[in-house]
């Protein structure tokens, strides 16, 4: 076993580093809280500086106008990108837009690619993914009830959907719909690129979650899809893949959550610290000297690094054997992962008292933006039953 | 040992419990996560209906117009009021009024009580208390900067503070400030009557908390006093008394927050197991099935009702010996609630699904204006210092 | 509400409670961890003393030679009794004798009660309860394979049981047998007095527990029961009573354990705080100025305080409406203290370092015998169940 | 980064895994909680079968007699030998034989080795380690009261230990003891070899810890040295390096513990699992199929996982830079993995009911056992100041 990190890595890192530390955190310390589109044009000026680092997409490749990073290398740079909820945005490298790249790499025609991947990745429009039903549980991606019915050339889509992340202001949505229902539960569904100026594409609202509906990219929409007609040529692969090319994009994609995760906990970490060697109690008595600090500390260090590790394993995993083979490491890191961030992130406020509920620093944001990732993706009740079921599976008489 | 609750308060709350469920929560339902001050036109409504139904001020005497409840009657409706986070504002028994109006019946003057307690009965007004400085631990109330200089009738009064709970709107504020510098620490501090409107009263913003500056008196304000004066008249009780006062209301005041978390809890249990039997992960078979989710009912309601016993008995002590000889009670109920009412606050939204985070229900309101428990009235950090110090003080050799 | 305890049983329990601490704790002090067998000579000298002083049978009625506690003053001796592990059994007041007299005294017929009980109350023989099957869950007590048949005026009885606890030197079982195959399950079994020395009774081993097989009353015995006769006069109620006699056991029985567990949690707190401040770190610097020892304190205090009024509590409800109606309650208990009971022996042998770990102090007794309190009874797992199907059932649309 | 192990590593691990199933596990299972001498004769047995396999001392350079693994490799074997108590000692690698033999090496002369490491790695005799003493705190090495006054070419021992592990039976005591009092603290001490027939060596007692004063190797004894008389050339290393040379054992020591940890961690989930999928709760209903044990093996295998990564990260980092400068590593996993594991022993034995609190399975002897885990070598307490102070130098202002 070998933990060393390559030294080019290692100097991308810094420079990754260095940009979100010079350009990303101030833009943070004046928009934290407020509204998105008043911190877009701060924004856009730092995406320029990326640009001419030469680290403007850092996951695609550089056919596409990307950086290329490997697979490992871009798991640790998720780390970094995520220690401002600006970062990722930054190098456009934030969900969904970044899920949506590579879905159109990987199964988009030429004219797709031309039409909606170029403006992508250039950074002229957005996108969003609508997958996610009211009325249906999360945890059970088969069961859908939007349709997708096809009539001559086009496709009549018809069905409610909601948490579909960054909606508002997005160019197009990837949308999960029922083209087969007669078909075997896992070839069902379809993905299918709606533009989001159709008729009959109605954003019903932004949905108000933690006490903010959001703006633009910073939000999450309801829909609802009343006889929206697009020609069949913006369908996404096969008939009946939608599941199958969703299910490809799970396992990288969970690395880069759980890397994000990394990011934040470390992040919060590091407000931990600094806090507790400045905050006085009383003249040269530092929070530092309280043990209970001191625990915070320790514990939190050591479950970081230990959370990391157990991604970066499933990330090599995942590249040796294949997504499939690594299932349960795949839903592993899911449960484990998040609650060290928000256990981390928890003891960062309370180090930090009053102060930690404001957003004078960015810890309470990541507070109430990360509670979801219990539950997205599968809640973690859902993944802990996938790890033991696949584990028991060995021990069966 | 006797656990039982007269008929005559069963009777009450009953009938408090059903004007929160008749009018409260239905105003909850429309204005939760938006401005305060959309609100208040219906709030106003509601709290008519208090008055009209003889429920308004339930902690205050008769004599000023409240019903006279007595002190675990109260505690009782503390736990009612909470279901909802505008029902103590509807029936005038909202933080920081209610201690305000304590303050001023055993502290005011008769003149103070004619022109600030009775418009604060009446609901004509509304008030905030100014305690925490931005610079000093909250942990150590002795400690503070604030000064008010007496010259002639008046007191100049230069200072800065900040989560002035409800300063947006109040009419005045109680205002601790040292007086006499020389005095022993526990001796240096007054509480003084700022009229909002006097010359130099600075509020300076609300600060934004959790992603919200909020309104009215659902705000945090940072607060500088440049030369402000304001007649000696204005001094509640002696000149020095500042901290015993202050004092004097923690005790009481500290039972009713642990009720209110209690209410919080118990709401939050409602919702938890009402979500558990109405959500279907397949045809008939509910989240209620679930063992995970009964684990947390279970341990849920185990836990809520330890605490609620917890909390009674501390109540049942003060009225006993006195809150001087129930310190261990009163620091041990402050850190013991508020992490079990924060858990199952936890556990609801995460049975809730993407629900949980959204505003469609009360508990992302929870999730997100609690987090402070653990923190405001001193950190449980130093709550559990208390009790460990005033416990091994038997044990000394 | 009234948290009070009447002056009478305060006095009561101090006088238990020097009882405890003159002569039972040199007796623990000596002979911990050593066959019980060599303690007995010294606790028969104190079962004298507890005669003399009036206190034996505390909980047994006036009538069969007890003291007659009421049932809440009980539950509060148990907590005294249980602050050594020889405390119950100095008072005659040790499981499982203590659940037989009972069982004896409300369903044992005349003769049974001068041939057994008698001889019990007296000290004079001890006896046991053998319920547990080794192929069997033991959170389904309804579903058992021995069986007694009845064959002219005997039955005959074959059968396995395990954790047969004291059976090592009892004078007789009360044994749960199948008397009724064919009726419905609660329906099916009898309890039946089985003497030890019955031809074809065969204790095949103390079951070795955490190390140690045990002797005497400190075991749990495996037993085969071969043809065993016994006269049908041995039957104890009414045939296939046996489930209702054990449930009519359960309730009360539950709340013996539950302030036995406290009394064990308060004594290991005890310990606790008297290491802290007498063990130093460096001259002048004790273990009690350190503050995770001072957090392990604090919750301790907090957590013990709480569980005991969800005892007290279910205890009283259980004598106002009885234990069908305090279902929620009793199952509880179970697990929530039991578990606040092992947290705080884990802290305290925590802060007594090496010397935790050892039988010098009564703390790793504990550790290793109290661990069977979440399993017995059953398992925590089974109670939470209870608790949230029963709490459901107002949701149940 | 590569997790990947070198093939002849896997091959070599697979040949003592299987040794310890096929010949280890069945002494165990006939001896378990038993009398150490009993289980003597199968022990050597088994002794000779690991000579056999080339498998003997496998920590030890092939100069010596052992197999000469790696660091690496060694601690991961150590996982595989942890599966039972017996493990280490049928590969005589077990504690405290192995840290001593590797002073020896390191630091023994000639003579030393001929005389003391040749019958060790051989295995006809035993050795221990005498450091703890009953009145200083442990988590403080530095302080002893132990003195060895040089008279001539004798060392003249006076002093009071305790938890001397498997002193009973052993050939030797490697001792630390104060020969210059006057120099820096951690000059004072020295290592002395100190046979046990000495005249003035009083092994006082076998301590009984748990509930069992234990046999032979199986022990921790308390001694007294009264002017025990050794040859100067006992002494080990140089006078006064004591210290050091426990520091230098320190850090590979660690990690085998450590990885023993994993390697009970992981044979506790192979039984939890085993029990799960093999007793039913109704027929056709096994344990595996209930949500909580799901939830305690989906957990327990992300914890032993990202424990055993974070291990074999600071056994890498030690390989790299160092002890010295992996003081965080090192420390971090004392309490991290010495928690998961007595959680996953604690979870397994509540999967086995009953059945896990005997002595039929291994369980309850490592709960037993192992709970000195977080108090020995420096309670985690102390552990996580050592972290925290480490980390947060790094954020002095």
């Amino acid at each position: 076993m070998d933990f060393s990190i390559p030294e080019e890595t290692q100097v991308m890192l810094k420079r990754v580093r260095k940009l979100m530390d010079d350009e990303v955190l101030p833009v943070e310390r004046e928009y934290l809280g407020k509204n998105f589109l008043d911190a877009l044009p701060a924004l856009n000026r730092v995406r320029q500086k990326v640009r001419d680092a030469g680290l403007w997409l850092p996951q695609i490749p550089r056919q596409y106008g990307g950086v290329g990073l490997g697979f490992m290398e871009y798991a640790m740079t998720c780390e970094q990108l995520a220690r401002s909820p600006f970062g990722n945005y930054c190098f456009n490298a934030q969900a969904p837009d970044a899920g949506n790249m590579e879905i159109l790499i990987e199964f988009g025609s030429e004219e797709q690619k031309e039409q909606w991947l170029k403006p992508l990745t250039s950074g002229a429009i957005r996108s969003c993914f609508s997958m996610t039903e009211p009325g249906r549980a999360g945890s059970n991606p088969v069961h859908m009830d939007t349709v997708a019915v096809r009539e001559g050339d086009e496709f009549v889509i018809n069905g409610h959907k909601w948490f579909t992340t960054s909606a508002d202001g997005a160019a197009f949505v990837i949308l999960m719909a029922v083209t087969n229902p007669d078909a075997a539960p896992h070839q069902r569904a379809s993905q299918i690129i709606v533009p989001t100026n159709s008729p009959g594409f109605e954003r019903v609202r932004n949905i108000s979650c933690m006490g903010h509906a959001g703006h633009d990219w910073d939000s999450h929409s309801e829909i609802r899809y009343h006889d929206v007609r697009v020609p069949v040529s913006n369908l996404l692969g096969e008939e009946g893949s939608g599941f199958s090319i969703a299910q490809a994009r799970l396992g990288p994609g969970r690395i880069h959550h759980c890397m994000r995760w990394i990011g934040i906990a470390e992040r919060s970490f590091e407000l931990m610290c600094q806090r507790a060697v400045s905050r006085d109690l009383a003249p040269d008595d530092p929070l530092a000297n309280r043990q209970t600090v001191q625990n915070w500390i320790a514990e939190s260090r050591a479950a970081i690094d230990a959370a990391r590790f157990l991604v970066l394993h499933a990330a090599w995993k995942i590249d040796k054997v294949g997504a499939k083979n690594a299932r349960v490491e795949i839903s592993s890191i899911k449960f484990y992962v998040a609650r060290i961030m928000m256990q981390v992130v928890d003891r960062a406020i309370q180090t930090h008292g009053a102060l930690g509920i404001t957003d004078d620093t960015v810890l309470s944001t990541f507070y109430r933006n990360e509670r979801g990732s219990r539950i997205y993706d599968g809640p973690d009740e859902v993944h802990r039953g996938v790890v033991a079921r696949q584990v028991l599976k060995e021990y069966q008489l």
